[in-house]
């Protein structure tokens, strides 16, 4: 087998077979293809596709690229949830803990913000102390001892996406559904997951664009994870304005904590509530989806996922006092209200310029060298539909650079549209694939 | 300007400014620009095809990668042939000689074999001591003294070109019409010339297997030419059985040096003196096709040519008295006809199998690795439209290895069909562009 003759193959429209596919990983993952064939056969997928079949070889391929994380000894489902990225999306702090507090297991490998997007474990870091590179032995001992962990992806679980992943990135062939789905579900299929819930984000501040791009992305996801034999769930969430009203590392703890409090902001709280849900029946936690919303309310509502949060930072060395004591959180030293200048109903608030203006603030990585301010960041006070008079405030900006604050403005300014009439409301779930 | 915007660019169909591809050729060839990004890049090209203005860019950005040739001390006008590659295809030894002989200057720069195609470089290496690499300033000596050189490409020309042309083959781009047309027009250009006579060959045996291909090819290749203020014709010329009747080596260059005294195959002998009028029209020395046809029929005839080819080999280091013993060329050890096993009119000898069989027996390359034995090859009796009586020779093979003997045999019989009646004979000559 010549790698040119297979980069040939793909160029000219043909499908690949799961042992050519497997020749190319296992040989790019060995170092024994070079990055100069790698990049053109992945500009030959970007143009030609990927088949169902070359998809999931390609995945299992990826996992097989390294070792796979081994559960067998608890009983207990193991079940996670991903999300394709957004702003101020913190339903994994929400989540994680109501889950794990119903005794589903929750090994969660999230990843770092870019560009306008979050990043669970940028979140996670401003908590003062908190791990999020673990060794796997202790991320076993966490997930035995305390039933869930949220952690960084390790050395050992799916090399050849991260190889790949930086290979693509300066080559232009990141934006490629198959490549995409084959990222994700190797990182998800090496946990050694029993099932997963998928949030698909859909909107100006989300990957995908068009609820029909979603939707695609959805079922192949979806496709992949059932043929390697798991329970796989996707939900097409809205993500054309920010979820919740904080956005910035410590400032969306304080949110997620608020909301483990039961105070938090309603479409966050819903979200993450019917992810958890999902996740309760998917682990069999519940019969149906009616008793796992009251199962995860409950557990929201008796203060049982809130202490299981605590348990979790603990665990995972941060200082679990975060959570009555936001001030030992990073704090920003400015605040700036962003004011309106008329009255009338918040049209637009635009998820992908409110989280650029966040990154500029610092809470970002502008690339993936960038380091993170953890203490800056925007909490918005009108959303979309919400009524406002002259001079109120939209939103407050948390900075500690005025420079920085100047260029955030700018975007601030561009993402709110106030006008005479309220559009009439997205639903915040638009579809369950 | 980041090189991954302008592989994105390329990636979504857009247009490449004449700065952005003087940025990516110039980065390139200075080591900045990585292998990996140029072959994404190259992927993306082989998608989504150049402009007539993009091809240009990348032509003239590739000449300037490296010096060119400099003839203005010289007054005559400077004319060179190329060919898109064939079997049998031994024009430029007929032709550069007649065209050098009238007084036009002819430096000749020329490549070698690949797969079933000859090379002009590997024939002329067959003569004795005969150099084609020779040093810029030999070439210069060579080109003032005698007319013309035939070499191949120094390292000082086109250094853009090698390096893609390399990355280009393992990455498979080599099939890319902007490409291969930006690739052959540099070396050209950057010899210097005033003129340039392209033959665009067509057939099974041919890089082009269509006659819309090849004029496509022809097409763009003659408006980057002309763009670039030379004289440019372009010949489509029938490559579905060999040209001539010998393939290989040293066979080849007897079968030159034959038709050099008049001797030689029809239709060798007929496109040489067509390809060589059309030298002689661009490089004003006759005012019509018709009077410089004559001009090419009268210094064969004259012997003046063949005179033109012993100072050209013997300026190159070659040994001139081959021109009248042919035993001082390579001899194989052993031949074998292949013979008719009925009666009837030959119907197909398909070129690319019958290269195929030469390059077998050793006279071509499997690879860019692969060592040249000059003696062996064949040399066909039959060709399309003659009678052939049951035993009659078909062919004669060359060789110097029984074990390759029976490789090329499998081809050689499949490349030829014997039936009962004549097809049309094809024309040599299909168009002029």
């Amino acid at each position: 087998m010549r790698v040119v003759d297979l980069i040939r193959k793909k160029r000219d429209g043909y499908a690949l077979t799961p042992e050519e596919i497997a020749f190319l990983i296992r040989g790019y993952t060995r170092g024994e293809i070079p990055d100069y064939q790698m990049a053109a056969f992945l500009m030959a997928v970007v143009w030609r596709g990927m088949t169902p079949e070359e998809t999931l070889a390609l995945t299992e391929e990826m996992v097989r690229s390294g070792c796979t994380l081994d559960w067998s000894h608890l009983p207990e489902a193991k079940v996670d949830k991903h999300s394709t990225g957004g702003v101020g999306d913190k339903t994994s702090l929400v989540l994680t803990p109501i889950v794990a507090a119903a005794g589903v297991r929750v090994p969660m490998i999230s990843g770092r913000g870019l560009a306008h997007t979050g990043g669970t474990l940028d979140k996670l870091e401003s908590i003062p102390g908190f791990r999020v590179q673990l060794p796997v032995e202790t991320i076993r001992r966490v997930v035995e001892q305390v039933g869930a962990v949220l952690v960084g992806q390790s050395e050992e679980l799916v090399p050849a996406d991260r190889k790949l992943y930086a290979l693509r990135d300066v080559t232009a062939t990141v934006e490629c559904l198959p490549l995409i789905v084959a990222s994700i579900m190797s990182k998800k299929i090496a946990e050694g997951l029993d099932a997963l819930v998928l949030d698909v984000k859909v909107g100006n501040g989300a990957f995908m664009k068009t609820e029909a791009e979603a939707r695609d992305l959805a079922e192949r996801l979806v496709d992949v994870g059932r043929r390697l034999g798991k329970r796989v769930r996707a939900l097409i969430t809205d993500m054309n304005q920010p979820l919740g009203r904080a956005i910035g590392n410590a400032l969306e703890v304080i949110e997620s904590v608020e909301t483990l409090k039961g105070r938090g902001p309603e479409d966050l709280r819903a979200l993450s509530v019917e992810l958890a849900a999902h996740m309760l029946l998917l682990g069999h936690r519940a019969t149906n989806l009616d008793e796992a919303r009251e199962l995860a309310e409950r557990l929201l509502q008796s203060g049982a996922a809130l202490e299981k949060f605590r348990q979790i930072i603990e665990a995972q060395g941060g200082d679990p006092r975060v959570v009555d004591d936001y001030t030992r959180l990073p704090q920003a030293r400015g605040r700036w209200d962003y004011r309106a200048d008329a009255e009338g109903v918040v049209v637009e608030a635009h998820a992908e310029r409110l989280g650029l203006a966040s990154m500029l603030l610092g809470a970002g990585r502008e690339d993936l060298h960038s380091t993170i301010d953890p203490a800056v960041g925007l909490v918005l006070h009108k959303k979309i539909g919400e009524r406002v008079a002259r001079g109120d405030a939209l939103c407050t900006l948390y900075y500690n650079s005025e420079e920085r604050l100047h260029r955030a403005v700018e975007y601030v300014r561009a993402a709110f549209v106030v006008g005479s009439s309220a559009p009439p409301p997205d639903p915040l779930i638009k579809a369950v694939v």
